[in-house]
């Protein structure tokens, strides 16, 4: 039998309900169940692989049971209580990732007695709404499993729960025995895309909006329109499209469909026509609303540009008019984004009338203008019945209440802007494009930083959160590993109490769901040792490979924005993204593994001959990975770019091999000679080299710093 | 620059064209070239990864000639002569396919001078037909390239011959320059699929339609009804898919398109619809033309099973006519397959009208009612204009002359039909689910055995050979990896010159060709990590899945028809395909890299350190690795299954290791009882267990052997 019973009496941790959230809390005592959150995976107690509840989100309340229910070819789902079409298609797609998950054949017709039923109380709004009922319950025991949720969205939500507590057992495939509480802590759980910079086919949404719904996030911003591309059908001003996205857009029939897809998913979709800025492509087929003088071409270079709309124009006002009429047709969403970011004011500056405009109306700045122009826009759109999202800029004293701001700031503008009255959602620290562990994503809290000291009714403002993919580097080949699973670290923060902070727990629970998030279909790992063969070329043999594979896994693209700083030629649009840089994942898991286990290591278990053990197999291998590498370097110009990593990841290794060394023997003094000139050397490993950072080399550092602190192990960590 | 100029001087070996087929060796005077084909990766004399041409299947003729083609973003194609929509299409497929393979962003706009021009002649028949001129010339020189042919036919496979040529270099991508002129020397070169002992949906067909023209095979065998299922959707019958296939058949508009996509790649679509056997599914909406009295069920096992249709009675001829009638219009090409293998006569022994008709009608036995049955059926396929296909059991004297024989049973079959002057296609020797290696499909040749003794002209009428897909043990998720890449070497033997047998030289291209495969879209490799992760369930670590996949490696399902007979329980269709013997290939490209490497030792290299450090390292991680997969047994039934292959791996390696010591230092008598006890240890090894083989245990066996044989090293593979 399953060791989760187990785990309940020597895990399970009771907690304190987090308050400060719109919707935690509720329900619970009214189930009669004693609350607990299962401590998971608590790092060191648990070996690799020991059983665990791979949930992720976490639930606001997991109670573990006895016992566990059989999940085999009769497998069968019922609904109950308020029924609609959608939820017969959940019940579908639910069936079939459960096929997938366990390629057992499932029918999916009921049975005489249905083993999981789900019971939805009534119907959620037609469209959906922030805010909306999503809590539900799951109770699973060896009999049977039942969820119950007030509306379609919640019982969509249980199902994916379930989905995710199916494991394989000595007896086959099963569900542990469970009582579920769960609603999210936050009611806007977003994912941005931006198709404009690379153009990101619609079946490559789909297979994200799958993804979004397995970590329960809700809202996709779809980021549609750009300098380098106007990414929309518009039957309006068909120009737009026709000459402003090289002939990648959307046709308005494919927006509905995908519109209707995230409904299926309980997923809001939210447009963003980024505006005055970031607007060269709508002015290829309309230069006309442009601040400066045409023509234009569409933007194939990254940065912030010069071209933004002419605010002191009417005909830019009628022009919108029209165009966010039709739009807020195509878009059921309540919220309708602007975008308003970034514009350097430079065509303003030139532009005569715009000069003179401000002057006129007394408009002492360009900021001034910009909201003069906001005000204007949200006008029209609030016209249409919406209500306006954007970026920080868009935040101008006494715009109507309903805006939301979305920060790329921070919480501190957040904070201000929810003290004012304002609804916000944080993005800034959840940009997937920068490269951040998932740790680092993980720690970011919309209600954290200047947001912290907000009253509880202000910081109830604060509505969530959401990470935003920009494609500079980013195309439909490796976005779904810049957005996964990372993401799903993100999702959580957005979704679970906020006292859900366990790393270690978080990175085990994130390995399970990369592998659920395959079973939906996304690339994110199937896509790399493809890419890796193209930039090794077809006759590189399997130990070629694996040698490449080995320092691809060691490193990082640079973080940031130093990608742009340190590329080696300008950057843009039809710029190849086939190099190493472009395959390897953001975070090294290698990397990250090697970190803890000489954590591990130095904090006192250097006397472990397996930790000991286990950290030589991995040096010597990097080590001696160079040499194997060197015919392919010669052969292939994609590999030759990664030479240097390569030679510095070898030499890295050698020296956290003398490290170790050292450990065994403490040599006095010239330890410290040696620690200086090892410091020296791997000071210079952590400099990025091909846009690439050798990842290992903090922890090697860590080594070769723990040798000169103590001298050998045999001094220290004792007791 | 390229290596290849130079392996122009070093490497090429003029061979002689072979006589004896149907098409080879026209056309090369005229383009006044000297014939070379260029030895390949010949065995030994080539290190791993060296430039090689990574073509398959291999030209009738290729001359390598210096310099080559840069292929950058700027790429454009522009074609000539015959223009269609196909060959339009037949480039915008080109460029995408070089887009997936260089991640490079074509617009494929054509420049002002295209780098690769096509001229195709004339058209080719509006339905493809057999034996069309399928040949072209492609030659590439730095500057540019251009394909030549007769018809589209031609020019498409040119076109694909482009793409494998196309390499990673150290200037960026390029194509060699080189010049070829190729034809295939069968016009037959089939691939069959199952779609109904498990059903194989449309997409799936689709990508190994896309995998069939990149290796140039031309005819997709649709084998659409079985006892397990009746896949086409009749209008005329409705019964017959609606209540024969629980569902899962295709409609006549998708497969009306998946013949136009088929088209598209210069694929024949030949449909089967086995009759009298094979036949249950027809029976469950149709009993009224079986031989026994019904209901029917769809059949849920494998074998040959009892129903069979009523070959005496008139409803079943008028219900063929309409039916033919019906699928002969809906599948255009001139063939249309019968089936009529394996009829076990026991329905129609117990039937006393049809032991009457027999007495009647002088049918002195089963065979001679199936004759009667086949002629009959055979007139009505006629009536349509069309030509019948069938199994071996089809062959009757006196059938008319424009039958094509599809043999299972070998060439002997095909030998005696062509000595009839009847034509036949080899299947004996291609059956993709049997689990041979490449090299032994490889080996067979329509125009082996019995049939290398024909005339040449009755060798004519053997017009080539298909693979065969059985699908009892096959589905959507693991087909791929049955079918590919192995598949690509039998293609390679139906169009190749005879004389092209390299085994070495075939693996390195198919390991090139299996890069290809990917970037069309099939799974055979991304399959594989998910399925051994769904076996080790979420919850495992790194290490664990590192530590099955080490055994997976290492073993291949049992082989032939030996998966029945060691069933654990009796299999059906409802049987999951989630065990690790579904998952690994059907060849172990570990293991046979092994055995090549104790080959090298044994030849007389075991003074070749780098050679026995690979054995060691290979058979050390072995040796090591059962233990480490001990947590994972416990908790998984899917890994549990393996946890003797496990163990015997591990045994087995330490033999090698202790064989190893052996040839270091000879002990004499000591070796003779050592190597009696380990031969006798081998040989249990070498047994299935769980349905599956450690493959490793031949090439260890070797080892063992060359012991005793010979003593330590020392002694011998001197000089």
């Amino acid at each position: 039998m399953r060791e989760l019973a187990q785990m309940k009496e020597t895990l399970a941790l009771a907690i304190i309900m987090e308050a400060g959230s719109m919707s935690v809390g509720h329900g619970i005592q009214a189930l009669g169940l004693v609350c607990f959150a299962v401590l998971l995976c608590s790092p060191g107690a648990q070996a690799e692989g020991q059983p665990q509840l791979n949930l992720m989100p976490l639930p606001a309340s997991v109670q573990t049971g006895g016992g566990s229910l059989r999940v085999n070819s009769s497998f069968s789902v019922a609904l109950s209580g308020h029924t609609e079409a959608r939820l017969d298609r959940a019940v579908e797609r639910f069936l079939r990732q459960l096929a997938r998950q366990t390629a057992l054949p499932l029918s999916g017709r009921a049975a005489s007695k249905a083993m999981l039923t789900v019971h939805t109380d009534h119907a959620s709004k037609e469209v959906q709404e922030l805010g909306e009922d999503e809590s539900y319950t799951l109770e699973i025991s060896s009999d049977g499993a039942k969820i119950d949720a007030a509306t379609p969205l919640g019982s969509m939500h249980g199902l994916q729960t379930f989905l995710q507590l199916v494991e394989v057992s000595p007896d086959g495939f099963t569900a542990p025995g469970v009582k579920i509480q769960d609603q999210p802590r936050f009611p806007w759980r977003g994912l941005m895309i931006d198709v404009s910079r690379h153009f990101i086919p619609i079946e490559v949404l789909r297979r994200n909006l799958d993804g979004m719904e397995a970590v329960k996030m809700n809202v996709f911003h779809w980021h549609l329109s750009e300098n380098q591309g106007f990414r929309v059908e518009s039957k309006k001003f068909p120009k737009l499209h026709a000459m402003g996205s090289d002939g990648f857009f959307y046709t308005q029939e494919e927006i509905r469909s995908l519109i209707g897809y995230a409904r299926d998913r309980g997923i809001r979709v939210v447009p963003e026509f980024d505006m005055p800025g970031h607007s060269t492509a709508w002015f290829v087929g309309h230069p006309e609303i442009a601040s400066g003088p045409g023509p234009y071409e569409i933007e194939r270079k990254w940065g912030i540009f010069d071209p933004a709309m002419d605010p002191v124009n009417e005909k830019l006002y009628k022009f919108l008019a029209e165009f966010v009429g039709e739009m807020t047709k195509l878009f059921p969403d309540h919220y309708f984004h602007i975008g308003g970011d970034e514009v350097n004011g430079k065509q303003w500056d030139a532009n005569a009338k715009i000069q003179e405009f401000k002057k006129t109306h007394s408009l002492k700045d360009n900021d001034a203008l910009q909201a003069y122009f906001s005000q204007r826009l949200q006008k029209i759109v609030t016209k249409h019945g919406k209500a306006v999202v954007g970026w920080d800029e868009v935040f101008i004293p006494g715009v109507p209440k309903d805006i939301v701001i979305q920060s790329w700031r921070g919480q501190a503008s957040l904070a201000q802007a929810a003290s004012e009255g304002y609804h916000g959602i944080l993005s800034n620290g959840y940009y997937l494009d920068l490269g951040w562990t998932a740790a680092r994503h993980y720690a970011v809290d919309p209600l954290g930083g200047a947001a912290a000291n907000l009253t509880s009714e202000q910081q109830r403002l604060i509505v969530g959160g959401e990470s935003c993919m920009w494609t500079e580097y980013v195309n439909a080949e490796n976005i779904d590993s810049r957005v996964w699973p990372r993401n799903a670290a993100i999702a959580e923060r957005l979704w679970s109490p906020q006292g859900v902070t366990d790393v270690a727990s978080m990175y085990a629970r994130l390995q399970a769901m990369g592998t659920e998030l395959e079973w939906l279909g996304l690339t994110h790992r199937s896509y790399y040792p493809q890419m890796l063969r193209r930039i090794a070329g077809p006759s590189a043999g399997p130990e070629e490979l694996a040698a490449l594979r080995t320092v691809a896994d060691a490193v990082e693209p640079v973080k940031d924005y130093a990608r742009e700083a340190t590329a080696p030629a300008e950057p843009t649009s039809a710029t190849p993204l086939n190099r190493v840089v472009d395959a390897v994942p953001l975070e090294s898991e290698t990397a990250r593994r090697f970190g803890e286990l000489v954590d591990k290591f130095l904090a006192g278990s250097c006397h472990d001959a397996d930790t000991e053990a286990r950290l030589r197999a991995q040096l010597t291998a990097w080590r001696d990975n160079d040499g194997k590498l060197q015919s392919l370097e010669q052969r292939s110009f994609l590999v030759k770019e990664v030479a240097v990593s390569s030679q510095d990841l070898s030499a890295l290794a050698a020296i956290g091999l003398a490290a170790l060394d050292f450990f065994k023997a403490n040599r006095g003094p010239a330890a410290d000679d040696w620690k200086m000139q090892q410091l020296g050397v791997i000071e210079q490993i952590n400099k990025p080299k091909g846009q690439l950072l050798v990842m290992p080399a903090p922890a090697v550092r860590k080594l070769v710093e723990g040798v000169s602190a103590g001298g050998s192990c045999a001094s220290k960590g004792q007791g």
